[in-house]
C-alpha cells in the first residue's frame, strides 16, 4: 500500500534534502526554518529568522467546484498556508500563488476565487508576490508562503517532552461536521443552521494570534496545526517528539451536533479525533506554564485534552477510565 | 479574448500585491526580491538579498507522460525555476516540491521523476525544504525556489535603457525543434542525432554561472530568461524597462536544423524568435561595459542580437536592410 509518509520518504533518500548553510530546519515540519543570508553578520539568537511552507488545493481532491463556492476555495487555499506557518509561531509575510484552471471558469468563478483569497490575504496582512496562471482541465491551487519568526526561534513538532501538557484550540469536529453536512444536501437544516455548520468548513481560521502569543512568551515545547484530524496531527507530532500521549476523551472539545443530523454523521467524539480541516493549534505546554494557558484567548477556547508520556503509545482514555490505543484515523493526502 | 498578461492583471487587482515590509519587488519580474526581516540592523547594501519565485509544470499543458521521459521531466521540473534565479543573478539554495501524480505513476514512473529532479538539484546545489505530495488525475509539478543574491541586488527586467546593447547566451530555437522532433517520431533520424536534438528540448541547462557573472560584475542593466520564446520574452524586457529594441536578424545565434527534418519544421529564424522553452539569459548591457562580454562563456556561445532603443517597439532588422515589426508569438500560458 502507498501512503503520504512512505512516498515522502522516497522524496527525501532521492533528493538531495540534509539541512545545510541557510536552511536550518528541512522536510518535516509544518514549514522549513531558515537563517538568515550567509555572509550577513547577525547576533546569534537572529540566527533562525524566516519560515517556508507551501500547499496545494486540488479540485476533485480537496474540494469540488460543483459543491464549494469559488470565494471559499480561494479563501481556503491561502487559509491553509497561513495555519502552517501560525503553528511555527511565525507571522506570514509574502505569498506565490499558482493557479491553473479550465478556460471555463475564468470568468465569474475566477473572479470569486479572488476575492476570497483576498480576504484571507487581508486578514493576515500578507502580500502576494509574484507566481503564474495556466490552463489546465482541472483547478489547481498552489500557495508558497514566506513568513518571519518575530523571536527568532520557530516552535517545532519535535520538542515536547513527557510530562507536558497537550493542549488544543477551538472545537474539533466542527470543519468535518461541515464537509458531511455538504454532501447530505436532502438534510432539511433551516438556512441559518446551516450555514453556521457550512462556515468552518468552508471559512477556517488560521490561529495566528494565538500561535505568536504563544511562541512570543515560549509557553509551547512544540506546536502543529490540525489539517489532517487531531488523531493523526497527534500521532506526527508524537513521532518528531519520540514520545507517546494520553488523550482524556472526556477533555475533548468536541462539536455539537444538531439533532437532525445525528443519525447522518459519525458521533461528536469520531468527528473530533479524526475528522481534518479544523486548522486548530495543537501543543504541548512544559508542567511550569501550564497554570499560564488562559481558558480562552480573544475568544478561542483552550482546553488542555491530555499528557504527553515516555511510552510512544497515544492512548484514548474514557471518562469511566476504560483505555484504547487511539489510532491514526485522519486524512492521508496519498491513501 | 483571455491571456495571461490580462489575467495576471486580475490577479493583481484583486489581491494585496503592492510591495512592502520585507517585499522589495513583487509581481513582474522572473522572481519577487526580498529584504532582510525588519528589525535586524544590517548595512543597506545588504538591504536586498533574497529571491523566491515559483513555477507549474503540467502535464497536458507543458509535458505529455506519454512522450516525455519521467526522468526528464523531474529534470526539467525543477531546472526552469533555477533558470528564473539565474535571470535575477541570484544563486538558488532551498525548493519546495509540490507534487500531484496518479496513484498509478507512484512506482517506477515517480522513481525516474525523482532521479531526474535529483540531478537538476545536485548540479545547481540547492536543498528540498519541503512541500507535499497529493493523488490526482494528472500529473501537476510546482516548485518554489529561494535564492540568494550575492551582490545584495538582484537584476530586474526593467533596467535597459535605449542605447544598451541586446545579447543573448546560446542558441535560439534548439529547445523548440526538440519539441517538434518529438510530435515527428516517424521521420527516421539516427538514434545518435535525434538524442542530441531531444536533448536541449528534454534538459535545458539554466544559465546560473552566467547570470551571477554578469550580475557581479555589474555588466547587464536588465535580464531575463527565454522561457517562452526571444520574442515573447523580449517585449516583456522591454515594457518592463519602457523602450523598445531593434533586432538583427543575421546576428541570431539560430539552431541548425538537420535536412532530413527541414521540410517538417520551421524556418531556423522561426524557431530562433518563437520557439519558447530554451532557458537562455537575454540581457541588456550598457554601451560601455559591451566590449567586456565575451563571445563564450564557459562554452556557451555569447551574442550580440541588436540594441535597445527609445522608441517603444521592437524591430527586426534583415540583412538586405528591410525591416519589420516583430510580434511577441512565443508561448502564452493562456492562450
Amino acid at each position: 500500500m502507498t501512503n503520504e509518509a512512505e512516498l515522502i520518504n522516497r522524496i527525501r533518500r532521492a533528493i538531495p534534502s540534509r539541512p545545510r548553510g541557510i536552511l536550518r530546519l528541512g522536510i518535516g515540519d509544518d514549514a522549513a526554518v531558515l537563517g538568515v543570508p550567509e555572509g550577513l553578520r547577525v547576533p546569534r539568537r537572529h540566527s533562525a529568522r524566516w519560515i517556508l511552507t507551501s500547499d496545494s488545493f486540488l479540485e476533485s481532491r480537496h474540494f469540488l467546484v460543483d459543491r464549494h463556492p469559488p470565494h471559499a476555495v480561494g479563501y481556503k487555499a491561502l487559509a491553509r498556508a497561513l495555519s502552517d506557518a501560525g503553528a511555527m509561531g511565525a507571522i506570514p509575510k509574502v505569498f506565490l500563488l499558482n493557479l491553473a484552471l479550465p478556460l471555463e471558469l475564468t470568468g465569474t468563478w475566477l473572479a470569486q476565487f479572488l476575492k476570497g483569497m483576498a480576504r484571507a490575504a487581508r486578514g493576515a496582512r500578507v502580500i502576494l508576490a509574484g507566481g503564474d496562471i495556466s490552463q489546465s482541465r482541472s483547478v489547481a491551487i498552489f500557495i508558497a508562503l514566506l513568513g518571519e519568526v518575530p523571536v527568532g526561534k520557530a516552535v517545532l513538532r519535535s520538542g515536547a517532552h513527557a510530562g507536558d501538557g497537550l493542549f488544543v484550540s477551538g472545537t474539533l469536529g466542527a470543519a468535518q461536521l461541515g464537509l458531511e453536512t455538504i454532501f447530505k444536501s436532502k438534510t432539511q437544516l433551516p438556512r441559518v443552521l446551516r450555514d453556521k455548520i457550512l462556515l468552518r468548513h468552508l471559512y477556517p481560521n488560521p490561529r495566528l494570534e494565538l500561535g505568536l502569543w504563544l511562541a512570543k512568551h515560549k509557553l509551547v515545547s512544540a506546536m502543529i496545526d490540525t489539517s489532517d484530524g487531531f488523531s493523526t496531527d497527534l500521532a506526527r507530532l508524537c513521532r518528531a517528539s519520540r514520545i507517546g500521549a494520553r488523550v482524556w476523551s472526556a477533555a475533548l472539545p468536541v462539536v455539537s451536533i444538531p439533532s437532525k443530523l445525528r443519525r447522518r454523521v459519525p458521533s461528536p467524539h469520531e468527528l473530533a479525533l479524526h475528522g481534518g480541516e479544523d486548522y486548530e493549534l495543537l501543543f504541548a505546554v512544559p508542567p511550569k506554564y501550564i497554570h499560564r494557558i488562559p481558558g480562552t484567548f480573544k475568544g478561542v477556547p483552550i482546553s488542555q485534552v491530555g499528557t504527553f508520556v515516555r511510552r510512544r503509545e497515544i492512548q484514548l482514555l474514557e471518562a469511566n477510565g476504560d483505555t484504547s490505543v487511539l489510532q491514526p484515523l485522519g486524512w492521508d493526502h496519498f491513501s
